[in-house]
């Protein structure tokens, strides 16, 4: 079992690993809005022009039927051509979330080629950083079940305390994270709750699809609040999942009993 | 120093998580193919109908320069409505794997509801697999590696022979799945060589935006060889890349004196 103190020092530099991450996604959003920006307004420009060109061409359609059928929902993605500027600041500190947290959602990404070598540069620091952070936000989430478990302790019944404290992690955070949030998400998107929890699980699992990202509907106005809730909903909840997947990896080794000499992880040991 | 042995039943045990993840991967490309099939020719056709009716109405137009104006390229993604049958068994096959390596480019998504549903259960069970697989893959590396560094081991050279046989991680895993790769990857899909890599990057870090997918021009026709050097690519690259980012984590959370009582990568103790 891991032994944990929280004493000042831990907590100084736990202060300092989420300032920094806080200012690395701060630094990326600046960057990445500066370099794609411009690139950005040129080429929604050159689509007006196009389409503009088009209509004078074909002078039987009318802007807004071209515009309608434009919309229709394609294979795999939505092509929204009247979107306003996607890089703006909040846009763009929300790209530098979904690189380091390796999401990727790609609903935005970089075209130019310096947005691109900037990307991968602040990729290489960001992952392992953000790789850091979830590792002590879990062993932060872990050490408070830890708490727990040795509060309701007695003697002769490790297993069972151990059975419970598992069984109380699992369900508050799949409760926490993967249950109430879709309810949130559908309410504000206008999703069913079914596309809601399709959307949270596929977010915390890191794939993320883009298929549907919340807060990027052009037609909402969306509060802060609601922004905010789904970063810290995004990052408690990495973690969180994160652990269970490693603790699945962890079950499915030792099932096939490849285990050479590593020790398992905090919350099984 | 982690304490390596090659017996059979470790033998015996890999082959049976390889059969297992590559099983399991077929299961999947199976399900998919069969839940998103019909669907995807059902919207397929519905485009097209009302692209004709599109054209019917304004009879000024023709179908090419529909097609031809529909096909530039937008904000973040192309919309390629006359795309060809997306579910076939090698793209859905391709899917699967992008699903249990959280690279989730999303080219490719579920769009009906028992998909969305068996994608969830899926990664459930898929990623923690994958992770497994990856951890062995990753163990197997970096045993060759210590093998190597006992080689060239002289007594009192310890932290030398250290620092060499990470070099040698580094360099070898860098040439061999991030420089290399582009050039075939740029000369058989037409990108540059800085597309490549970051498409390269983009992949292994299993970001995945989907701006760049390789084997998915409906233009060109893939050699068999070709998929299955790209799918080799991504398991041994992900292995790879998973270590250096753990390495990295690692360092960091040294570097801000946070660990508590972890012992450290395989690598570095
Ligand atoms: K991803
Ligand atoms: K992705």
């Amino acid at each position: 079992m891991p032994h944990l103190m929280v004493c000042p020092r831990q907590i100084h530099w736990t202060l300092t690993l989420v300032l920094g991450y806080l200012f690395y996604l701060l630094l990326g959003a600046m960057v990445f809005q500066m370099l794609e920006k411009q690139a950005e307004a040129q080429s929604r420009d050159q689509f007006q022009l196009e389409k503009l060109s088009f209509l004078q061409n074909y002078t039987c359609l009318d802007r807004q039927a071209l515009e309608q059928f434009v919309q229709v929902r394609g294979t795999s993605c939505v092509w929204v051509p009247s979107y306003p500027g996607n890089w703006d600041f909040s846009n763009s500190f929300f790209f530098a979330g979904t690189v380091v947290t390796t999401i990727g959602y790609g609903n935005l990404a970089p075209s130019t080629v310096a947005g691109q070598v900037f990307c991968v540069f602040y990729a290489l620091f960001g992952v392992p950083l953000n790789l850091a952070f979830l590792n002590q936000l879990g062993k932060g989430l872990s050490a408070h079940l830890l708490t727990l478990g040795r509060w309701v302790h007695k003697p002769g019944r490790a297993q069972v305390v151990q059975t419970l404290t598992m069984a109380l992690f699992l369900t508050t955070g799949t409760l926490l994270f993967l249950v109430f949030p879709p309810m949130i998400f559908s309410y504000v998107e206008g999703w069913s709750y079914g596309e809601g929890f399709y959307f949270t699980f596929i977010t915390l699992s890191t794939i993320g699809f883009g298929d549907y990202v919340v807060g990027m509907d052009p037609n909402k106005h969306y509060i802060f609040v609601y922004k905010s809730l789904a970063a810290v909903w995004i990052v408690f909840g990495l973690a969180w999942l994160a652990l269970v997947f490693n603790l699945g990896a962890d079950l499915m080794e030792k099932f096939l009993q490849l285990k050479w000499h590593k020790p398992g992880l905090g919350m099984t040991e």
